[in-house]
């Protein structure tokens, strides 16, 4: 197998194909990487938007697509080249049915490519979710973790878990280390709305990384720790004052904000109408606003795009809680 | 006034003199600044060892020292320049009684000097506490707490919070950030035991302090920032595994543990006999093994003594569950 995955932890898993839904149809969600202070580490999923896979089963062993809308034809659809067919067909592998089982995918992606939302996570975790229902659920969210993982990895070149960790678990997610893999779920407060605009810009994840520098003053990065540990504990207790003194970052946000056409501005009009906090969604350059009220939250929404269309830039703006479900099957 | 303090928050408390105590006996604990991975932000406080102040109502007013015990005579007796004395006579000053109110200090140490177990620390919380209660309580431990930094300024030259807070609060303690001081309460998981051991070396803190380099690698931070927030999503979860896996200093160790003969041996017996974790207490030379049991902290101490004494190295060695009381008044 040309992939990074060790499934060693699915020897024994016995699927019975005779009992294989014919078809399924999944909804995965965007997801929130970073959560504004905690670079590579925190993420959570939103309502909307996300992406949506319909499995088919099929008489010829393999896997297809059969179609892909709302990409503008950027994503591949040779099968091998595809991450979400890829991870599909190891996932198959692993379970040493890939001779056996064949499935066609359709692909309807509802949210823009490289727009800091964990795009290519929301496909990779519709198509894994979708197969594994379709196959009776013989796989856990922490075992279909790994091939999610491998997704990131065809799709970006670096296997990171802030995406698809939150879009497969649903809520806010930490990533505690990554050799090996150690994915927490932390608690969503109830009352959580965020307002995400996505401005139509380019800025390729590739470059938003590249832009850090590789060396931080260990000062930054205790201030950096200081309010990771406050958001982390502000999750748990539900204190909403101390998620707005947490949510800050001094470290990636300077560099990053550089990319994003009036990243300054949007930051102010959102404190300014009653935001916690405001910052980079991933790498950009989708952006957040976090509330704790749906009003709120869309009126920042309205006034952020707004302000875009005055400066010439158009925008999505989407207004969601917490999705503290993650993938789900549809109708 | 010679200090850094803002005290208007102190204004308009009125305080009865004719109330007044005439005697406080106070303790207060010794304190595991770091809790190995959060540098700078996170502490612990234990049950022992700990710093032990009499304080007398006297007809003279001003703040005197009749006696210091358990500092080798290292501790000055002039009450401008004991901190303990200082620190009380800028609670009077601030509370605008300083001219009616004479008080004498009898200090005991029962914890060495220079350990990395908040000495200074513990000795001041105990004056302040002692010196609030003779009053009657009129501040809260929000109220005290910059008094106590103000201390730590003196004592050491910077103003950390990281020993002042959990010898003040009791318990687990986060210092969310320093400008302005923003102190969290964790929980403390209630099976968590220490055991600490101080090999009698001299490291210090000043010195510790600038072996550390300014800079650090950004991916050294974010695995660092990934273990405090695993930590404190363990203590909320009670999730022992969770702090055992999280509860590791890649940054800060490997460059203090050079002051520490032994450390690398030290840490191997720990983890060899149950410990959750080990590592450096505060700036060292003491050092903490974390475990949920007490006969397996009262072995890990005991052989770590047998181990340094076999290498002609005298320690103290103390068990202790986490102080979740923090200061209290002695008979």
């Amino acid at each position: 197998m040309a992939n990074n995955l060790n499934v060693e932890y699915l020897k024994g898993k016995v699927i019975d194909l005779d009992k294989m839904l014919p078809e399924v149809r999944v909804f995965a969600p965007a997801t929130v990487a970073n959560m504004i202070c905690g670079f590579d580490i925190l993420g959570f999923a939103v309502e909307q938007p996300g992406d949506e896979v319909i499995m088919r089963r099929k008489e010829q062993p393999g896997v297809t697509i059969k179609q892909i809308t709302g990409d503008d034809g950027r994503l591949p659809l040779d099968p091998s080249k595809n991450t979400v067919s890829a991870c599909v067909q190891y996932l198959l592998q692993a379970l040493n049915i890939a001779s056996k089982v064949g499935v066609e995918i359709e692909l309807h992606k509802h949210m823009p490519i490289g727009s800091g939302l964990g795009s290519s996570a929301a496909s990779t975790v519709a198509g894994l979710f979708a197969i594994n229902v379709m196959l009776g659920s013989p796989l856990t969210k922490e075992e279909l973790l790994p091939f999610c993982v491998e997704g990131e990895r065809l799709a970006c070149g670096t296997g990171h878990a802030d995406n698809v960790a939150p879009a497969l678990y649903g809520g806010i997610t930490l990533i505690r280390g990554n050799e090996p893999l150690d994915v927490i779920s932390i608690p969503s407060p109830k009352e959580l709305v965020a307002a995400v605009v996505f401005p139509q810009v380019d800025v390729p994840t590739r470059d938003a990384r590249q832009l850090i520098k590789d060396k931080v003053l260990l000062k930054d990065a205790v201030t950096q720790w200081g309010n990771i540990a406050g958001l982390v504990a502000a999750l748990f207790m539900e204190d909403y004052d101390l998620i707005a003194r947490s949510m800050k970052d001094i470290l990636i946000e300077p560099t990053r904000a550089i990319l994003i056409p009036q990243f300054y501005e949007m930051k102010e009009i959102a404190l300014q109408h009653g935001a916690l906090s405001f910052g980079i969604s991933g790498s950009g350059p989708s952006v957040v606003a976090i509330t704790r009220d749906e009003q709120i939250a869309k009126n920042i929404a309205d006034r952020i795009q707004a302000h875009l269309k005055e400066n010439e830039i158009e925008s999505f703006g989407y207004v969601s809680k917490v999705n503290v479900e993650g993938p789900r099957v549809l109708n």
